[in-house]
Parts: structure tokens; C-alpha cells; sequence
């Protein structure tokens, strides 16, 4: 095979760490210079994002609290997915904990990854709900703390993405996403 | 402190792995259920992306190989920021590395981050550059694969969102945040 197709060669991979949400890979490599090193990453379960959207097509945001950034942070609801479950089952199980809600309406809008180029190889899918309604319950898992929940107009979500309120990585891929398959 | 402003507390810290570009951390904490249990994830340097407009509102893209997924993809210029390297020094050794252009203006978009959710907690910073002239040499990092660069337009770039050949969740998360910045 050309040099460029496989630019990098593995030599020997092994696991030096795992818990039940990720496995850390350090593989031995041949570097696209040829020399030797290794490289680190994680491997992790895929995931799903969901944008609920309104009759007046406001989309619900979730305030929600995350361990490795020590902060709260605006996103939409996302959840990884389990073992045995489709993406939409996912989407559909985060729709109903998160925002206790149903939706008659389920669009598959794209589905993203790596979430960091350097770090992870982890696919990500977008899902459109429409057509909400509030169901009995909304269930908290045990590593989720969520403060608040609102709709918002798209107008509002490039307010904030302009004025830093919303920041993280995969909420703001996942609305790219969305924008793209709305508009274009 | 009230419950909701700490959902989650850190019993103990450990670093499980590292190597020059990451440390893997494990902590015990009390989950915001008040069950105890664990919580792993990646600290890594920060980073920056560069949009890079030519004088007709073009985006230079640029399709690398990246080994945690071992695929090419389309994506921004980008790299992590070295210790004692302001993110805009950061910019603009990745401009005249990848690109092998210097740029006359430079303006910055906005920061994102963590580039996931569950497993990180960097910061990645978003800079224009203008008036762009190619220098003398791109040079390689031995670390890099590129095979080919282009300029699109923005239009263009929104199809390759919408049929999937740029869906790396950094370059989307950049791109939306240019977009904001841009339009509104």
C-alpha cells in the first residue's frame, strides 16, 4: 500500500487502562516520518444527540453539570449508547430521562466523530424530535445532575454560541450539523 | 454548599496514565445520586483551529489522516498550544505549517470546549486569518499526515456537512462559531 494511504504503522497496541466507559490505548507506531513512537487515545462508546424541537420551532437546551470541566454547561440532551440499542432507541430513552418527554417524529440528521481529532474515535448521531409531548416522568440517572431546561429559538442559540454561553464541542458540532441539513 | 451547585464530590484523585500529550485521571467520587463510585477522564493540552480566508470568502480545508480512527477526513488547520505559546503564536505556527501561508490580520472567534462531554475537559481556541501570502516553506510535523488542501466556499462547506465529508466534531464545532460570529 502507498506510503500516504497508511501513514502511520501500528507495531503493537496495548490497553493500559479501562473502566466501564473507556478503554486507553497506548499503541507502539511508526510516525508518518518513519520514526518510532507511540500514541495514546480513547476508545469509548458511541453516542446520540437530540434536538427536541418545538410546534414554533424553539429547540430545548439542558443546563447540565460535567465532572471532567468541573462546570455547568448548556447542551442538548445526549447520552451514550448502550450495548444492544440502536441510536434511535438512545435518542429516544435521553429524550424521555432528560426532558421527560415523547415525540412522534424521529429524523435521523447526521451522525458525527471523532469528537477530538488527537484523542478519540468515538460516532456521534444527530436525531431531530418533533411532535412533543411531556410523559409521565422524568427519570434522572445516578451520574446526571441537570439545574435547568428551556427552549430556545435558533436565534437565541447563535446569541449564545456568539456570547460564549454555550460552548461545549458536541453540542455546537451537532447544531452545525443540524443548520446544514435544515438550510442547505 | 448547596447540593446543586457541586453535584458531584471528589473523594480522591488519581493519574492512571499519561504521556506527553495526556494524563488519564480516575477519581473517586460521590456520583450526584450520593452513591460513591468512580470517574475517569482525559486532561490534554488546549488547542486551536484556524479558518483561513482567502480575499473571495473562501475556507482552506485540509484532509488528514488521524490514527485514533484510522480514516482521513476533512478538517480546519489546527494543533495544540505548547507550553509558554500564546494560542495566537499557536495559530499561526499551524497557518505556516499546514497551509505554508503567513496571514496580515488575525481575529479571534470565540473559545469551545470540553471537545466531549463525558471524557475531557480542554479548550480549543478559534482564530481567523486574512490576507493570507504563502511563505517560503510549509514545513511537517512528524507527527502529520495531510494529502490535500482546498479552499471552498462556504456553500460548499455546508454540503460536505450535510453528505458527511466533514464530520469531525472539532472542525463543525470551529465552523458554527465562525458562523455565529459571522451572521449575527
Amino acid at each position: 500500500m502507498a506510503k500516504n494511504d497508511t501513514p502511520w504503522q501500528t507495531l503493537d497496541s496495548k490497553v493500559m487502562y479501562q473502566n466501564p466507559w473507556m478503554k486507553v490505548h497506548e499503541d507502539k507506531v511508526l510516525m508518518p516520518s518513519g520514526k518510532e513512537g507511540i500514541y495514546g487515545f480513547i476508545d469509548s462508546k458511541p453516542g446520540v444527540f437530540v434536538i427536541a424541537l418545538t410546534g414554533d420551532g424553539k429547540i430545548y437546551i439542558i443546563e447540565s453539570f460535567r465532572y471532567p470541566t468541573q462546570k455547568w454547561q448548556w447542551e442538548l440532551p445526549t447520552g451514550g449508547i448502550e450495548k444492544d440499542t440502536s441510536p434511535l432507541e438512545s435518542a429516544k430513552h435521553e429524550l424521555a430521562e432528560e426532558l421527560g418527554m415523547t415525540a412522534e417524529k424521529w429524523t435521523h440528521v447526521n451522525t458525527f466523530g471523532p469528537s477530538s481529532n488527537g484523542f478519540m474515535n468515538d460516532v456521534q448521531d444527530v436525531f431531530v424530535a418533533e411532535g412533543l409531548h411531556r410523559s409521565e416522568e422524568g427519570s434522572s440517572e445516578e451520574f446526571e445532575a441537570i439545574r435547568a431546561v428551556k427552549a430556545v429559538t435558533i436565534d437565541e442559540i447563535m446569541t449564545m454560541i456568539k456570547n460564549g454561553s454555550l460552548i461545549n464541542g458536541q453540542s455546537l458540532a451537532a447544531l452545525m450539523q443540524f443548520i446544514a441539513w435544515r438550510d442547505y
